[in-house]
């Protein structure tokens, strides 16, 4: 293996792993989801169809325990709604800190255990799909270009120079990865974004706001909604 | 809470645990433990001893599953000897990389899981007890002051600003580590470092040899040993 890409089955991430599979060819890339205790689990359904579609081996981990003790609104445990806002909405009453969808350092560390099963695998290079609209105003503060950076950092050093992380998006807004993902002929019709655990995406939480404004930018009707 | 203390049982950890006990008070400290499929559970059983001494509240994860393809020596699933030599003399052999004993990327692996933990407790710091013996020719590189800098910067960007890295021994031997336990009256002889699960300390594994060379330093007989 090449390259091991933290893959949610969601959009952004479903871009990155078609931008390494670009890179590196199918064969040489590593997906890996990971579960947190999230309310549903269409995301993790929406990344073994990915993958199954690429032809690339998926792994799978449960960190779950880690959560048991968040409030986050994502998660099974929290009595919290995710709100139906957009994030730039919900930052209004935030008072600077990270929306009540932040699940604690979560992207942190997501790309810890990715480095950890990288270096595991021999892989040089970490791809995750970080982008700068979930980095606005604090949303996701680990997201951002400075967290991205430290945390590169981290992981090279600490691997002993074994290991590097890419982040292709984290200065783009969500409308560039949807036009990067169409040039790669994406299958964001077999992907999943939506917080709301339903049989379709609710269209009313930030992430499913985020994802229709990105493709109605792009001109197009999002393929995974019929 | 306030502070998260990273704690195997070993006799760095358990300094640590001293420190941030006489800073914050044994009721504002949570010691968090972390198996990641090492070949025994003498250091966990080490572990619960010197939480129950002190009467703080331990948690603790099972992280194994994140090194299931791993090799290196200390696991379970490896067939790897663990070396009976000093990490000077297994360093002129591994050609710049870490040694047989770096569990891949573990130090970034726990500190992100630290700080999952922390952010759900409200704890504002994180205790670890990384310092620079460890960290000497590239042993273990998730030990270095870089290394912890760059792990600092990505938990306090990536808390949004709510929760900062101690390193306290980061510059210092373990000479000087258990130098500043022995001020505080650490029960060192509760505490395990060695890396085989015998009934006693192996004495010959690089732990143990680092052990022995500490308290000889300040002048006494490791406590744990009779």
């Amino acid at each position: 293996m090449k390259a091991l890409v933290l893959f949610s089955g969601g959009l952004d991430s479903t871009t990155c792993l078609a931008l390494a599979i670009d890179k590196y060819g199918a064969e040489n890339v590593l997906a890996l989801s990971i579960s947190y205790g999230q309310k549903h689990t269409k995301e993790i359904e929406a990344a073994k169809a990915v993958a199954a579609y690429y032809g690339v081996k998926l792994q799978t981990l449960d960190l779950a325990a880690i959560f048991a003790d968040s409030d986050c609104s994502l998660l099974k445990g929290s009595t919290e709604e995710i709100p139906k806002e957009s994030y730039a909405e919900q930052l209004t009453k935030t008072d600077g800190k990270p929306v009540s969808t932040y699940v604690p350092f979560r992207n942190g560390l997501f790309l810890s255990s990715a480095a950890s099963v990288a270096l595991s695998h021999g892989c040089e290079v970490i791809y995750y799909g970080a982008h700068a609209d979930d980095a606005a105003g604090n949303a996701y503060p680990d997201c951002s270009v400075d967290f991205n950076d430290a945390m590169h950092d981290a992981i090279y050093i600490g691997s002993g120079q074994q290991l590097q992380v890419v982040a292709p998006f984290v200065e783009c807004n969500k409308a560039d990865v949807v036009a990067m993902g169409l040039r790669l002929h994406a299958p964001y019709h077999l992907t999943w974004s939506c917080y709301e655990g339903g049989d379709k995406p609710c269209g009313l939480c930030g992430t499913c706001r985020d994802r229709a404004a990105a493709f109605a930018a792009n001109g197009i009707t999002d393929p995974a909604i019929n």
